[in-house]
């Protein structure tokens, strides 16, 4: 079993929190898993109820254990996980999973777009976009807070009740003959907002990904600007360098 | 100019905060510009003391702002962007923009690495590894905190002196004939914790990202696994999808 060292420059709940994912890590703890309580950490890696407190706070806040009151504390399930070495579609990432992707459309109505948002989507004078905000849930837990601009232009129609069954990209096609053929992501480590907070169900202050994207079609004109809150307790990314 | 809609679901704070972003993201505003005092902003936009904190407090902490007591304000340097459609260096990517790369080496030390870090270094029975502790900044401004584990048996000899000067990769070539090809890449947004605050020199509970990586060499074999925390509020990512 691995120790602390108290000679560290690395403080003890650092080392602490490094156990315990590795444990988590490696599979020794499965998702489910009911961890050693606090009184029992404590006295297996001798330390204090703050160092155990701090390092289990941080895996908390990072979507690898969870508490239940009164019952102690357990492993979470595995993030899920999206690939960025090409195009991906929440809705299949999930049902790969085995889970269930739900739509909710929160807004759908008409705005006239500001300036960094013409450049976005490539237009040449202030005119009306679609502001689509949908919330996507894994069954009823939401994971990510999308906003989509759509140039009216391009798109004159959105339906409501077709997104709530359909991918935005299905409705492109088939009802305007537009296909999405290339995307550009900037992403960045955000905090949950107070807003983000009610609607995602996670704690304002925990960590999220804040994910923009351009979306082109096979001309290479922008048919969408979506900027997302994606819930970093819940989701990773990864990809491959050559 | 844009106004805030009381009757709107989202937040006022969070309307501001949009605004106040969109200022920066449109050139409006330039970095080392001074934005409008906390009073000047109650005063254009009609809301409490409150709601301008809120607002500026997230743009501060998502590194777009940043404070200087007793002067105010201002719009903070564009964050450094990294790629991910290919192979990047980090050092590459500064001298680029025209900043100095240094690198501090905080530690280097063997270790017999544990069971997820065999997995990751396909090692089949226990065995050392280097551990490679580095602080990667931008002149005097850290920006990544690097942790890297290379396998002694492949790596028998790294060098601290020559690390200073010369790239991880580039050694590994130069004095070991391993040419590095191909990594893996997972990375998810955490908080910035107690012990990266420090050196890191930013707020605990910031957000950053945590990105870990595996790479691989020519003949496909795992030679360095390096777990990174970013700064957030000074970087961030971006790729292509096709």
């Amino acid at each position: 079993m691995s120790q602390l060292n108290p000679h560290s420059v690395v403080p003890l709940y650092h080392q602490l929190k490094e156990i315990l994912k590795e444990n988590i890590e490696s599979g020794t703890w499965t998702p489910g898993d009911r961890i050693p309580s606090e009184h029992q950490l404590r006295s297996t890696y001798g330390v204090s109820r703050n160092t155990v407190i701090k390092a289990l706070d941080d895996l908390v806040r990072e979507g690898l254990l969870y508490r239940q009151q009164g019952k102690g504390t357990f492993v979470a399930q595995p993030k899920i996980e999206q690939s960025l070495t090409g195009f991906y579609s929440f809705s299949r990432i999930l049902k790969a999973k085995g889970l269930h992707p739900v739509d909710h459309v929160l807004d759908l109505s008409l705005t006239v777009v500001r300036h960094s948002m013409m450049k976005h989507l490539k237009m040449k004078t202030p005119g009306e976009a679609w502001v689509l905000k949908r919330l996507r849930c894994s069954g009823e837990e939401p994971i990510i807070l999308e906003t989509s601009y759509l140039p009216k232009k391009k798109i004159p129609r959105l339906d409501r009740e077709k997104l709530k069954h359909q991918s935005l990209y299905d409705f492109l096609e088939s009802e305007h003959g537009i296909t999405v053929t290339r995307a550009k992501e900037i992403f960045e480590p955000v905090l949950i907002g107070e807003y983000e907070s009610k609607l995602l169900q996670v704690s304002a202050g925990y960590p999220a990904l804040l994910l923009d994207r351009i979306a082109y079609d096979s001309k290479g004109g922008p048919v969408e600007f979506c900027r997302s809150v994606v819930r970093g307790d819940r989701c990773r990314f990864f990809t491959e360098l050559f």
